[in-house]
Parts: structure tokens; C-alpha cells; sequence
């Protein structure tokens, strides 16, 4: 077998649910998988020596393109070795390609076929990124897992829009791929690894957009499969659309995707939009959920969430989830978290969300337990009737 | 030797140093030591299981009592079990008794004989605080050591009104004794634990104060060891007044403190300081300063401060101190330090003040070592002229 920069071995299988290994040159990562977000290079509030204990183990994290290139910049990562060695971090990474970022500044930016025009959120300049930009800027970072740059059509886009749309995406994922390929061959990957039996590269993973036209999608999926990517992720899901429509995509386009490959829903969700991703064959989330929730003082447990300012919880010495064995639960209670962020004190937001974050990873070490022995179905269903039970 | 609620042992000496071991009813911590400040509860930014680290170590960290009685309230943390149990530690506690943070207040409170009355910071309402309330609020709290309720008098408080402020302190102290004792044997000691070699009950340290009177000063340490309490503590000073004063104050009150009980210098201070005060026989240290700094951007370091809003960090690939052996100095550079602080996020404060309380800590363990070893002299000089020199 030819080395690849990726290995993605399914070895379960309950549905359309599967659970596998997914080898990176940083390190094994079981699936279905969810991936903590740290955009500007930090999960928020949290250390990297939590992400890394136990009650997380989180073998993968997120950082964005976009953020990164603005501030600190890429010289600046350059110089201090790539986006590992800058922030710290000897597990795998997966960057975003900037794409959904510059989209998401609405009138800030123009889109031509080069590229995005867009103005800065750190400093007002004008700033232009396009697929080979963001190849260039992905490979100085180091990244393990590199993202296409692709296009995001609105949620509710008409048809002829969402097609110029999803169009342009496959051209500048073919364009992505091209750049990459060249950057790969020179070495420009500051985060090389050598030594491993991959082959030590970077891996790319190409998107499906349409937004919610399924002849779109569909075609979207195949143009971006006839390009060849290490991976492949739904784009432009969860961003305005009703969660029904999402469904319907994912139910339409998950089955359709190679199965010898992960799998990716971008952006999504709460953890029953996990379980409800991996029924669909999804092998691979993120979402600022766990982490922005915390610092706004929801926690997500095992019996729905807990919002931790409200004043029932004053003198309540449990923990935020009796089930929960991360080591917040271990140790403080709902009164003294409800204290703490009724105080202002940073320590709310720290633990919050070191609790969340352990929820999810746990949830998911959960799921994968149970498509392994065939009970993934039943495991949801419990799992969702014990969430809608609701926190008391 | 009858059973005391501390017991407090000095086993070297190096000119009025002094190193020992101070024995609580929650384990033994050696001195001089530097008790990180936990206000509200939560030493910001800090989780418990990093004070707990190797590389921090904290044996005792301090609570406060005018916080703590506004929000969450007594109540709260009685129902939850104490202060210990409410927070999720149980090293050593003082609490500080509340006597500062209202004189901070201002114009904001009215002094009487009977106590304060002043208007809360957290919702307007009308509170008085007397050295009854204080001993009550803190038996409720029950911390290891208590402070008895004192007046500050401004740092240049003319001579007859330093005087007045002096006796009413001197009053508050017997009846803060008074008090104290009462609760003890009624059991009203939230905190009380069973079956140690020492009482088990809260220990209660006395306040000088008299601003920069020398002979108010003594009379004050006079009258408070005529109550007789189980350490001394010196109040009133880093409020404002010029160093040489407090340093005044120190080296003529410090000598004459009993010699069988810690001492200990409130609210003080800088690393440089700490061996000031160590240095005139000062036992115990308390200070905002590696907290606070932390989350302002600036570190404390074997070579002077570091700030890392500082652009000439911006590539700088090494720690903030390279003589440091802290968690953070050992993962993350200057460089991403800086990244993270520029990016207003969390981990900024978070690992400066992890830093930072880690070099106070270790620099106080290296007081004790130097003391020890009869070099404290010449740790003191070669730490001063190491800190002098200027990060680079």
C-alpha cells in the first residue's frame, strides 16, 4: 500500500453509524470524533495540559486560517516553527481555509473568480485571500489536516446563486489542490514530520457545498471527489438554515460520500446533533459550542443543560452532572460555579468549560463504544431521553 | 505542651531571618511563606489543581471576609459546608477580616464605636460590619486562621488621629478575642476538623497598626500581645505611604513581635520586598500583585518584569524566564504569549498568572532553602542584582 498523509480504517459498523481510526503523522485519533475549537491558536479558557488529561484526551484541535494570518500573522508563525511549536501543541491539528470566516463577513467582502476581497476585523485593511493564499498560508502552518478554500453559499440561497456558488467552489477546489500539491512537493510544510509510516505530509480535505439543493450537492460531491481529496466535509451546513433542512442534506449526501474516507460535518453541533451526524455516517465534527457556552454559563450534561446563573442552584452542592467523571465534577459544585459567575471571576468560564469539552469528548467515547458492540441505536435513543429528562 | 490551634516551630535562623514550619489544623506549610489571595473564593485565573501542582505547591491561600459575606453570603456557604468544602480545598485558609477592604471604601463608610456601616459594592444595601459580625461571619466561613476586625488608619494620618484609629483597633482586637472565643466553644466553627494532633479549631492572629508612628506602633504591638493571640500580624502598610515608611515600620515592629509566633506583613508585596520583609523577621506575606499583573501582561522574573504587550517579543521563541521550571515556561514561549494577550484571550491570564505565582512560590523556597543554609544574605544580593539586570 503507498504511503498516503492520512490512514482511515472503519472497523465497526451499525447502520449507516461507523467507527474506525483515523492514523494523522500526530498521533491516532479514534472516529466518530469531535474536535475542540481553538480558532486563534488556544481552546478558549482552557490549557493544553487539560486538553490532554484524561477526562479529555483530545487528539485533535482546530485553528483558523483566517484568524491566524491576521494576527499574529504568518511570519510570525513561521518563524517560531509553525502553528505546533508556536502554540505548544504535538497532536494533530486540522485547519479551516478561511472560507467560511470571510464569508461570514457579509458586505465586508467581494468575491471574484480570483478570489475574496475583504477588510481586515483586526486593523480595517484590505486583505485578499483565494485558494492558493490559503494553501500558502495552511502550509506555513503546519497543519495536519489542510482545508480547500472553498465558497459558502447562504443558507437560503436560490438555486442559480447557490450554482455560481457551489460552481466556484469546485473550481477553487481544484485550484486548492493544485497549489497544495506544489507546496507538498517543495517542502514548504512547516509542520513535516518525518519518520512515520505515513508519509509525513500534510493531508487535504476537499468540501461539499450547494446549500440546500440537492442536485447541487450532489453535483458538488462528485466534482470535488473527481478532484481526489484525503478527506471530504460538508460546508455550509448550520449557518441560518432550519435543522430540518440540514437533516436532509446530510441524509442525502453522507451515504454518497467514499466510504473509505472521513467524513466531515463543519460547524455542527449540540451533542445530539453528533449523534444525530454519526447516524448519517459522519465521522468528524467541531463546533464552538462546548467552549462558548462556558463562558456564557450554560454547561451541557448528561440531563439537559444547566444553566448555571440560575439562583436554584444557590446552595446545590452536586456537581453539574452526577454522571460525569471529568475533574470540574469531581470537585466543585453548582453553588460555588453559580458563585463564581455571579462574581465575574475567570475561574467560571475555565471550569464551564473544561466540563463541556469533557462532555463532548465523553459522549463521544461513548458512541464509539457502542457502534462497536452494535448498540448504537439504542445508546442514542437513551442518551436523548435522558437530555430531554432535564436537569433538576 | 497543652494542644493550640497552631503550632508554629522556627528551625533556622540567618540574622533576623527566620525559616519554620507552621503546623494548621489543615496541614503544614513552611515559612516564610506567600500565601496567594483567593477574594472571592477563586485565586483568579487559578484552578485549585494547579495550586496544588508541584511547580506551585500553595499550602495556605487566603479568602475574604467582607467579599465573601456580600455575595454569595453566609448562608450560601454555611448550607454548602464552609468555605473549604464550598470552594473545593482543603489546604490551609486565612481569611482576612474585612477591616481593610471597608476602610478601602472610603467615603462610602461611617466608623463608630461599635463598627462600620457602610453601603455594599455588589448592590448599594446598607451593611455594618463590627468585630462580632467579622468573627461570626468568619466562624461561619470556617477558615484556619482568622484576622481579628481592625481600623486602618491612613498611611500619613496625623499623629492623634493615627492614635484614635490605634485604640479603636486595640478594642476591636479584645473584643474580636472576646468573640472568637465564645464561638470556638459553642462549636460554631464551620470548619473544624477532628482528629489532629492541634485543637482542631481556628486560630486567631491580632493586627498592629498606628500608621508610621513609631510609638503608636509599639503600643499597638503591646496592647494586641497583651490579648494575646496565636500570631501578629502588621497592618496598614502598602496603602499608599512611601516605601521607607513601611520599611520603617517593619524593622522597628518586626524585632519586637513575640519570637514563638508568626509574623506576618499584610498586603505586601513585590518579590524584592517579600526579602525585605523576610529579611526583618517577617514570617507570612500575602499580595495581589502575581494575580493581578498576570492578567494585565506583566510577569515577575528571576530578571525583572516582562511585558508582554512588548513587540520585541513577537518572534521570541523562548519562555518568560529561562531559570524557570513552572508548567508554562516549560511548554509556551514568549511569543505566544504575546499572541494570546494581543488577542484578548483568556489563556493570556491564565498562564501569567500561573507564572507568576509560580516564581513567588519557588522564590520563597528558595528563601527557606538559603535560610537554611545560613546564606540568606547572599541569596538576597545575588537575587536582587539578577532581577536588576533586565530581562533581555
Amino acid at each position: 500500500m503507498p504511503k498516503s498523509p492520512i490512514n482511515f480504517q472503519v472497523n465497526a459498523g451499525d447502520g449507516q453509524a461507523r467507527a474506525g481510526v483515523l492514523r494523522t503523522r500526530r498521533g491516532e485519533l479514534e472516529t466518530p470524533v469531535f474536535m475542540p475549537v481553538g480558532t486563534v491558536g488556544s481552546v478558549k479558557a482552557t490549557r493544553f495540559e487539560q486538553l490532554e488529561a484524561n477526562d479529555l484526551d483530545a487528539r485533535i484541535i482546530l485553528g483558523n486560517t483566517y484568524h491566524l494570518w491576521l494576527r499574529p500573522g504568518i511570519e510570525t508563525i513561521r518563524a517560531c516553527g509553525g502553528l505546533h511549536k508556536f502554540i505548544g501543541w504535538d497532536r494533530a491539528l486540522l485547519t479551516d481555509s478561511g472560507g467560511f470566516q470571510v464569508w461570514s463577513l457579509g458586505d465586508l467582502r467581494k468575491i471574484s473568480e480570483e478570489g475574496t476581497e475583504f477588510r481586515s476585523h483586526v486593523d480595517g485593511s484590505r486583505q485578499f485571500l483565494s485558494p492558493e493564499v490559503s494553501m500558502d498560508i495552511q502550509a506555513a502552518l503546519g497543519s495536519d489536516i489542510v482545508m480547500v478554500f472553498d465558497e459558502c453559499a447562504p443558507g437560503q440561497a436560490p438555486s442559480n446563486e447557490a450554482r455560481q456558488s457551489m460552481e466556484l467552489t469546485a473550481r477553487w477546489a481544484s485550484r486548492s489542490r493544485q497549489r497544495f500539491d506544489v507546496l507538498q512537493s517543495e517542502g514548504l510544510d512547516t509542520g513535516r514530520v518525518e519518520g512515520t509510516t505515513l508519509t509525513g505530509a500534510q493531508a487535504l480535505f476537499g468540501i461539499v457545498q450547494g446549500a440546500s439543493h440537492m442536485d447541487l450537492r450532489r453535483e458538488s460531491l462528485n466534482r470535488t471527489v473527481d478532484i481526489g481529496f484525503d478527506g471530504y466535509a460538508i460546508g455550509g451546513l448550520s449557518v441560518g438554515e432550519e435543522k430540518s433542512v440540514m437533516w436532509e442534506v446530510v441524509g442525502e449526501i453522507g451515504p454518497l460520500m467514499p466510504v473509505d474516507r472521513p467524513r466531515y460535518l463543519m460547524g455542527v453541533g449540540t451533542p445530539e446533533d453528533l449523534l444525530a451526524g454519526v447516524a448519517l455516517g459522519v465521522d468528524m465534527f467541531d463546533c464552538v459550542l462546548p467552549t462558548r457556552n462556558g463562558r456564557t454559563g450554560q454547561a451541557f450534561t448528561s440531563r439537559g443543560k444547566v444553566n448555571i446563573k440560575n439562583s436554584q442552584w444557590t446552595t446545590d452542592t452536586r456537581p453539574l452532572d452526577e454522571a460525569c467523571h471529568c475533574s470540574v465534577c469531581q470537585r466543585h459544585s453548582r453553588a460555588y460555579l453559580r458563585h463564581l459567575y455571579m462574581s465575574g471571576e475567570m475561574l467560571a468560564g475555565i471550569l464551564l468549560t473544561h466540563h463541556n469539552l469533557a462532555f463532548f469528548l465523553d459522549t463521544m467515547r461513548r458512541v464509539r463504544q457502542s457502534i462497536r458492540s452494535g448498540k448504537f441505536t439504542q445508546f442514542r435513543q437513551e442518551f436523548t431521553d435522558m437530555v430531554n429528562s432535564g436537569a433538576d
